[in-house]
């Protein structure tokens, strides 16, 4: 994207400049790919930034994004741009010292940490991947999680991912991104491969 | 993604794991946020996997993906992954020695060294940035890509970004997502900001 002209200039009061660094919420859904690999792709714009970066990973398997967390590991150990985070749910989330009972529960463990984390400004840029299905799947309640980021201190910037976003969520959201499977080679009895799908 | 089950398995006469292998032609098209980025995601996989990677961004302005340039740089320059080669139209191809009078013809010039890695498999992933401009406006022939693309040697996946890929591209490509701007922070007057836009 271009830096670009915004359409419509709003009567909110602000000057442009508090237009400019206003937090973002971000949300890619949609039925297609490149949905978690472009909120990944960001990340890589908030880490030459020199911003922390924090991802949580709200999905069952450890296994999946490995490429990408290494990737963004061994940036964020670089020292040549912001630290990176990498919490995942499919392997318990570090914070917490007990077994979790169910995926449910590890879901809003998830969750309550994003609010910790974002009362205390740890992060600049928060990649929430997958986060679109607990909320879908009511796990996790859409409205509190509207309310918490509506009032989220600072210049943070938080992208959610997963399909079947709540409709409640888009239109709180910035930015929505639809991903639209146009051809997926799984169609045409390809299988998934290395590189590719992880 | 997960690895996932294909939903046909194909009467061709392959295994499973000739079928598994077989290079990938990627195209993220359509308006919306997330096609290029999406397609640098995909290469931190690649690197991962320990993949030389050949980025090829044909768009006229240098200043454009700085933050995935410096990150993939740095990956690249890091040793625990594959190689990464940029290259930029908008700074005159590097292996350009003298100077070109179009953009259309830096275009071409830049589609020729594409030509010239797949038959030397210099790369084994590839972005091609914003390439389908070029292919729409005519200045590439998209017969000749599909062409080009159909014979190259190995196992070299190759990803094109850009709105309005033709539609025989689209056709021949082996995974098509198409990006849908459902709402952009522009049309509220909001600014592009660094860290998010560049």
């Amino acid at each position: 994207m271009p830096q670009g002209k915004p359409s419509v200039v709003p009567d909110d009061g602000l000057t442009t400049r508090q237009r400019r660094n206003r937090p973002l919420t971000m949300v890619h859904t949609g039925p297609g790919k490149g949905k978690s690999t472009a909120a990944f792709g960001m990340a890589l714009r908030a880490w030459n930034q020199g911003w922390p970066v924090g991802v949580f990973q709200f999905v069952k398997s450890a296994k999946w994004r490995v490429g990408e967390e290494r990737a963004l590991r061994v940036l964020g150990e670089s020292g040549k741009g912001g630290a990176v985070t990498w919490h995942k749910m499919g392997e318990g989330w570090s914070w917490v010292q007990r077994d979790l009972d169910s995926s449910e529960e590890a879901a809003r463990e998830g969750w309550e940490q994003v609010k910790r984390d974002l009362a205390a400004e740890t992060y600049r840029f928060y990649v929430l991947d997958e986060f679109a299905y607990p909320l879908h799947w009511g796990w996790v309640d859409t409205d509190e999680v509207i309310a918490v980021l509506g009032e989220r201190p600072g210049t943070q910037h938080v992208v959610i991912t997963g399909r079947n976003a709540p409709a409640a969520l888009l239109e709180a959201a910035d930015l929505v991104t639809e991903m639209t499977k146009v051809k997926h080679p799984m169609d045409a009895g390809q299988k998934g491969q290395r590189g590719i799908e992880w």
